[in-house]
């Protein structure tokens, strides 16, 4: 169309417009507005007056004025009293490339990624099942879940709090509930903090996010175990850090190993009461050896206590951080596997020196975490109803235990043998006997509806037990023995 | 104490457990343990009998079962038929200086902090007050916030998703949030996406910090908006990106100037519709122009719809996103100032190509966000609550505003101005004339109880103009008109 010529043309394409899509005047100041930035109206392009286009399509004169207002408004057209409007949009605005917008609407070849969005997608992640299905490790029971006495801490909390749950909170966490935490974690676990050293996140993932982005440089090294957590290994990973695998054996990590491969590392991360996956306990020497080593070489210790409260017969060893007198341990625990996994509450208890600096991290790259979650957590708690929950869930995740052990042993005793010591935990680990591959034989139970995961994919090194984890804490007694049958006959 | 020597000379400190300070099995076992671990009782010292250590510390014979049963348990006693305990803390596993651990339990020289943990520490970052303060910048009516409806939502959908809403959540968000989300930018903000563009996330400050992640690398150029919104700038700065300051006039952000000082940059970050903290909105062809600069650059451009609710006369201008052909725009939009802080909702609107990356990043350092919250999001916005209250929201914060400029009129007309042309947004800011320093004003109004924040902080650069950012939304209009007043009086 030639500039400046009547824009007559065009206005066909404005017919059709119905009142099923929304108010009329937005409708046909969408079309305009599309017409004038992609170039099917032109710069300076003349409009008729707001009359003769409502007459034109049958439409009253204000809703025409209404879509009008609004382009002018947006700087798209010049009104001019008698004379009609003229689009205004700066031709130096426009595409350069001579092209209309429309033109251009074409699909564009998309960007090329590189440096750590490349990265994260190269990244091997945990994964959560999109539905609840046998033998997923790590998933509490949460048909059991006593619901209706948290919703009323919830509904107590949001009462008594008023408008304070609905305002800012503390970027370190809602007081009651970090000293409840304190409280709970010096009890149960012999953690030895003051309340001001707790730091409410809303995962471990969150906690071991930071801690990377806070302790690590590019190119740190940093002991992992091997095998050992994937979400750990992925948050270091992303954090540019180098991965020290260091062998796990009986009573955990092999510290001397560490030592002897890389003395210099900044932090080590560790699950001393139940080690991820193998299921083993970390021995008092080896713990002391640790932080002995975290003292002189100035590094970090994380203790991630993922699932402490499990214990089924002994009890268990007590923290970590409470042996250790450099301030090098940073303990995290988390609420998601006991209570559920949506509550989004976990914890970290950091030495003195630490607590600022993570309190502004976790402003600047998240914010406060929900008050009224946390209010109602520490409710639960005061009340008793946590503990109770735990020592619930306690007695039957150890049925659920023994129902997975007793079915491995009379279904697959030749083929699947459990391995880790300790009667603890939410999954059971066990190694294949043969050289079956687990991945695949993951990928074949997958297709049974039964979600165990493979103990391989769980190690850094070329030196790969072949195994499975198997989670048996999530699905009732009966459902895990049928489950536990399936599998065994996944060939 | 000597090797192997009668342990009684350590007895007496274990007097004196009390009934108040929890089980006295727990206290016996932790005072031994301390004992233990600190050198008090030596490796290979012999503890009495039960029944011994029972009748001299008088309790009962259980007790003092219990605690060492515990010990036993840990690897901290060897218990012999007949011949009492004997510590069993290998010496190799014990401090190597000689030193027992009693003598390190001194205080420890809080570590050096370094890289990442340091910079945090140096970053300016926005403040939330603990109290509902007047003249907070972009505080909500809280008062005024149908909490009644919200609860309802929260109810209904914890009712009828049951299980569903304690299990994992995917991590790009609650499809049915996600869906809300595309259709509600796609109405108001000529937003075009589809809902799997839709990325939840807890705060706008989350949604940035995952762009840095994500989308830079250490040195990279990013234009910011002079003066601008100190939470990016902390975010992006922290990332270890270099800052380029962008200054802002009538139109919005200057892009001509960002192209000759940093044309390379790899991401603008911009306030469009209600700019931070000036109030202007930037113009139509300003905006073309910086899509164009990011098209040839290959740059990224974060939209920043904070507070695009929030207009009081004129309709807002349409969404950049709705313009970009590139993909190149990331929209970021938060529900946590329409509806309320604690809330913990915000989004993300990206390019297709860089949707499942930045759930990776997500899952990685954050996982879901709570499920129960997004689900009743949704009714929330479904049933139209939403509209609702942003409609009588956008009613009471004219008013307030127009009460805010009204005292500012009458009381400091000489001393405070008004910057920004657009009737928009949860804030004004002021010049201060003359010589007189903002931030000493700010110090001098907080100790009034007042909640104004000084302009000049604002500015990475030196050439810096001295006013207030004055929020008006959060405080009812009496209470405002007083807040002006007290604010007028300050000298």
């Amino acid at each position: 169309m030639p500039r400046g010529a009547s824009p007559s043309s065009f206005l066909p394409s404005l017919q059709g417009l119905r009142h099923e899509q929304g108010p009329l005047h937005r409708q046909l100041y969408e079309r305009l507005r599309e017409a004038i930035l992609t170039g099917g109206l032109p710069p300076r392009g003349r409009l008729p007056s707001t009359r003769a286009l409502a007459e034109r399509l049958g439409l009253s004169r204000n809703t025409v004025e209404q879509a009008f207002a609004q382009l002018d408004a947006e700087g798209l057209l010049e009104r001019r009293v008698g004379s009609g409007s003229v689009v205004a949009l700066p031709e130096r605005a426009r595409p350069p490339h001579g092209a209309t917008r429309v033109a251009s609407r074409r699909p564009v070849p998309p960007p090329v990624l590189k440096g750590r969005a490349r990265r994260v997608s190269e990244l091997l992640l945990p994964e959560q099942p999109a539905d609840l299905l046998p033998l997923t490790p790590c998933m509490p029971a949460l048909e059991a879940f006593p619901l209706s006495l948290w919703r009323r801490s919830l509904q107590r909390q949001g009462r008594s709090q008023g408008a304070r749950l609905l305002a800012y909170g503390d970027e370190a966490g809602w007081r009651p509930l970090r000293e409840a935490v304190a409280s709970y974690v010096a009890a149960s676990r012999g953690v030895r903090c003051g309340w001001r050293q707790v730091l409410i996140v809303s995962s471990t993932q969150q906690a071991l996010d930071l801690v990377a982005r806070l302790l690590l440089e590019d190119g740190d090294a940093v002991w992992l175990e091997e095998p050992g957590y994937l979400g750990a290994r992925a948050v270091f990973s992303w954090a540019g850090a180098r991965l020290i695998p260091v062998p796990v054996d009986d009573e955990g990590l092999c510290v001397e190993h560490g030592v002897s491969r890389a003395p210099d590392a900044r932090l080590a991360y560790v699950t001393p009461s139940y080690q991820y996956p193998l299921g083993l306990t970390m021995s008092l020497p080896r713990r002391l050896a640790l932080l002995d080593w975290a003292r002189r070489a100035g590094a970090w210790v994380v203790e991630d206590d993922y699932d402490s409260e499990f214990r089924y017969t002994s009890r268990p060893l007590s923290a970590m951080q409470g042996l250790d007198d450099a301030g090098r341990v940073l303990y995290v625990g988390t609420f998601n596997k006991v209570m559920f996994p949506s509550l989004r509450l976990a914890y970290l208890v950091l030495p003195e020196a630490l607590v600022e600096p993570f309190r502004r991290a976790k402003a600047l790259t998240d914010g406060h975490t929900a008050p009224l979650t946390q209010a109602a957590m520490a409710d639960f708690m005061e009340r008793g109803h946590f503990t109770a929950h735990v020592r619930r869930m306690r007695g039957l995740y150890a049925e659920r235990r023994e129902a997975l052990l007793e079915g491995l042993r009379r279904l697959a005793s030749e083929r699947l043998r459990p391995v880790g010591s300790a009667d603890a935990g939410m999954h059971v680990s066990v190694t294949l006997a043969g050289r079956e591959d687990d991945v695949a034989l993951v990928a074949r139970a997958a297709r049974r509806g039964l979600d165990p995961r493979p103990l391989s994919i769980h190690y850094l090194g070329p030196r790969r037990t072949r195994g499975l984890v198997l989670g048996f804490s999530g699905v009732e007694t009966a459902a895990l023995r049928t489950a536990v049958a399936a599998l065994a006959s996944v060939r």
